[in-house]
């Protein structure tokens, strides 16, 4: 079972493949899809959008999961990344993938054991669960988390 | 020149397409692209993108007009509209359309005459400007509306 975990935003989207099997998880692939911050908004929205669609093609993954949605502070930034959010929901219904959803504290306690984590004890825990990993950045590294709590919390769930 | 006028939203995206050639406009056609309110929110942004990828392949519009965007009072409403916002923008980017982005009061007031203006009277107004145009509801007339203020601050401004 492969699955795509997504850390959609306009400036650059995380992903990432995992395969689950029972309790064993292996890593398969991540990357990042950055946008020329000069581009017009359409333009940004859909290069994540081939871009994403491209990865689908490649692996095929049975499913994908996401981090339920936060309003942030500042309500333009909400904006921006609820549209890349569109963006990165609208590939994956193209490509026939259900996209699962799982808060925040969710992802955190499904990874690290407790969902008050923080960002460092997260991409530590993934060398641990995924032993050999080379992680494109930071975005990467919460796909790959909200991938490995879907194999978790859908197994269990 | 052809413009098609957007008016995003995840459960109803009205859309519309006006003929501009100096101030001379003319109606060509109009929609709504309905959702399914019991389906996931991937596979209703993928609706909402397929039905909009198939409208611009049938009217070959030069570029595109919604009105910016604008925060909710319910955040939740925001974000939902956001999110069809960014697929219906991504299908836009997809297609090479550039998408003009105008505020509320300027598309009232491009087609009123006043900012304040309400919907019934920017309704009224379309009658005026496209006359004997059948408008499919409520969303399609904003989206024709934003097409309208498009041709007229593009070819003003």
């Amino acid at each position: 079972m492969l699955i795509l975990g997504l850390d959609p935003s306009l400036s650059c989207t995380g992903w990432g493949v995992i395969r689950a099997e029972g309790s064993r998880l292996a890593h398969v692939a991540n990357g990042q899809i950055r946008t020329d911050v000069k581009a017009p908004m359409a333009a940004r929205l859909a290069a994540i959008q081939s871009a994403l669609a491209a990865i689908i093609l490649e692996h095929r993954p049975m499913r994908a999961a996401a981090e339920e949605v936060f309003v942030n502070k500042n309500p333009q930034s909400t904006l921006k990344l609820a549209q890349a959010r569109g963006a990165v929901l609208a590939a994956c219904g193209m490509a026939g993938l259900a996209v699962n959803e799982h808060a925040a504290r969710l992802v955190k306690k499904a990874v690290v054991g407790t969902g008050a984590a923080e960002k460092p004890q997260v991409q530590a825990m993934l060398k641990v669960l995924l032993p050999g990993t080379c992680v494109a950045g930071a975005d990467a590294a919460d796909a790959l988390a909200v991938a490995i709590a879907d194999a978790h919390l859908t197994r269990c769930g």
